[in-house]
């Protein structure tokens, strides 16, 4: 057994509104084993590592519920552009261009900014899906991944489903368990009806869950309801029987009250990307009402194309100002709230296991340690404060995954960043040819 | 003269929508004398100091056009309140208890914060007003200072605005004029009509522009309206003459299109506060409305205790994002538009000299330098959109203001940051005791 201590370090455990100023964290092998106040007083040799902590905050390690991580390689290219603009004449013929090493490269920076950044746990939903797998098990990552099924030829339709049950029975569970699989049906506009209810049958039969892209924007809604006797993509999805099945759904901007009603009927978790909606002025998700009505909310950045980041800082803090903002409520969406949604929520929308996204006896050991210093984190009036409102993805130092460490002083121990950025360079080069 | 060279850098000298891939910079004293495409074939003897800008991109510092510096001694006390909760329960008991020693040092974390993050001149109102003025003048930082003035009662009007004047006559044009004055009448409902008259009569006779705070909260309209028949904060300012005086109006959430009217006739200035609006729950700026309408805005973070932190880039990302997301319009201010705001928009906004925020002959030597090697900077689609929506703060490494280096590699050369810390932490115990 290999254990390891963090000591000295202020902590935020998540399991509760609570901010232990001083105290240690002891891991053994994957998860944690203990967290303690004040100082440890043990011995320190039973120990492979001790990481002093002194200036520095643990908080476990954020989880990005939706994305495309390979879009990296589309950062900054059509931005300011209404969306079916920015799809039809930037995005998709790009993608359409794009080969095996482009995925697997553009995923591998993403992995480098997201640890970089304090993420140890990311979604995605994308192509070439083999790449994107070899680099979260090469990078010590932990991800919940999906081949992207679409129907828009019955061809596509066997091709896509086929590859997505394929990609499962390969890695779900693989990696030391990082690497868990879900089947990513992309939306209702890219999938007849018959077609999702195959997904719908396919995923009872792997024991999986779902993945979808629902009422992002208010053309998808009204195109829905103009091709199904009126149905909302959240009506439509329960007639079809996909919430029958466990379900996180993407974006839920355009979301009716009855809709929400269905949601918390069959608890569809929410990805909540608040970024990536403005950015693509795709509008403002009710999150409050979600959270009300008390439907379980994770947080995402989407594609590196539509935020142009992957900060999960960014939008714990933009989910707890916009909302606050947009309902003329400053007591809307609390800092802790927005704590528990980039961590210990996130996880439960992506059913993993519970634990995941706490830092408590049985929880899997992903935790990242801030460093405290700088002068946005003073006076310390309050942590769970600092973290959420004033905290940059740059204050990240140390990133444990799965009790290994993969981030140590800012750089990542794992993935060579010079290489992947050189390659990435050269898959653009020739992309964008 | 002193001659200073940055060469081997991307440059965005934000005269147009124009990034140079590969430049040089030359100051002279507290000016830019030259910036040139290409590589540097001059003598390198000339310079007092070379600064290799190989992986940085240089473009002007960034200029925050409202806030309260020393309200980072308040930074996390009291979050997720409502307004009057906040205000009337924690900022006002501590704010009455406060000396100019507290000022001082908050105004100096305040400026610690700001050159670390890029922001090279900063607007105060607030008073003890001495200790921002000498922490500006010891730090090398552009600031516009004005005591903030009240019409609590007629002794406060009194002393409020005469200590206002006596600052002004003191320290404007100061600090090898990196120091210019406004005066501050706080707001329409903490000064009386005639106290208002009073100070416009001040600005006439000394020469100076207004800052007040207008149109903040639907609260704030709704009792301006009920006291002064009908009309709303901007009306009534018009009515009182203060429009006649140059003006920077700071927040303007609440105004109406005949409000944008009476604005662009005066051509008042506006200094958007995105993350505070939110913060508070006081709302959404008509931001797109004003620019059409053909307003000059700028942006400011306000003061910590209400964003909580002073992160231009994170103000200039979301002016960027959210009004794209609440107009749902992707189109609406676009990342070049965000980059003016934040830099010459600014300058304009403080009726500073007009090429202060651009990078041209002639204009003030206040430029940062960001380290765009890091992944969120890759590929390199479109440097002005990573600028606005990929970047943080913390990718500046060194800034000048008035052509002297403030920040060298991520520290600031002028103050000393223990010192700071610890002497804020002695007075924030005192407050807090």
């Amino acid at each position: 057994m290999v254990r390891t201590l963090i000591h000295n370090a202020a902590i935020l455990p998540v399991t509760e509104e609570k901010v232990i100023n001083r105290g240690y964290i002891i891991i053994e092998d994957t998860r944690i084993a203990e967290v303690g106040e004040g100082e440890y007083t043990g011995a320190l040799d039973g120990f492979a590592q001790v990481f002093d902590g002194q200036g520095k905050l643990a908080m476990p390690g954020l989880i990005n519920t939706h994305g495309h991580a390979a879009m990296t390689l589309l950062r900054g290219y059509g931005d300011d552009l209404a969306l079916q603009v920015w799809l039809e004449e930037k995005m998709w013929p790009i993608e359409g261009k794009m080969i095996a090493e482009d995925v697997y490269w553009g995923a591998q920076l993403a992995i480098l900014e997201m640890l970089k950044g304090g993420t140890t746990t990311f979604t995605d939903m994308y192509y070439f899906m083999d790449g994107v797998a070899e680099s979260v098990e090469q990078s010590g990552m932990r991800a919940v991944l999906s081949r992207g099924m679409v129907g828009f030829s019955p061809q596509k339709a066997q091709e896509t489903k086929e590859g997505g049950i394929e990609f499962a029975k390969k890695w779900h569970k693989q990696a030391d368990g990082r690497i868990t699989v879900m089947l990513g049906p992309h939306a209702p506009y890219t999938c007849p009806n018959d077609f999702l209810q195959e997904v719908v049958a396919a995923s009872k039969e792997l024991d999986l869950p779902l993945q979808i892209h629902l009422s992002e924007t208010a053309f998808e809604v009204d195109q829905c309801k103009e091709k199904n006797n009126g149905l909302s993509p959240i009506q439509l999805m329960e007639e079809l029987g996909l919430f029958e099945r466990p379900t996180i759904a993407a974006h839920c901007v355009h979301v009716s009250d009855e809709d929400i009603q269905i949601m918390k009927k069959y608890d569809v978790k929410v990805a909540h990307n608040p970024d990536s909606n403005l950015k693509l002025g795709s509008g403002v998700a009710p999150a409050l009402k979600m959270l009300e009505a008390g439907l379980t909310l994770g947080l995402g950045t989407d594609g590196a194309a539509s935020n142009n980041n992957l900060d999960m800082f960014e939008e714990m803090r933009m989910a707890a100002m916009l909302h606050k903002g947009v309902n003329q409520d400053p007591i809307a969406i609390t800092a802790y709230k927005a704590l528990e949604m980039a961590t210990k929520e996130g996880a439960k929308a992506l059913f993993l296991e519970d634990k995941l996204g706490t830092l408590q006896p049985g929880a899997l050991a992903d935790i990242i340690l801030l460093d405290i210093t700088q002068p946005h984190f003073y006076p310390r009036h309050n942590l769970i404060a600092h973290v959420v409102y004033s905290a940059k993805s740059s204050d990240v130092t140390d990133v444990f995954v799965n009790g290994k460490q993969v981030v140590a002083n800012r750089q990542v121990t794992t993935l060579d960043e010079a290489t992947v950025i050189r390659e990435l360079e050269r898959c653009v080069a020739r992309l964008f040819a």
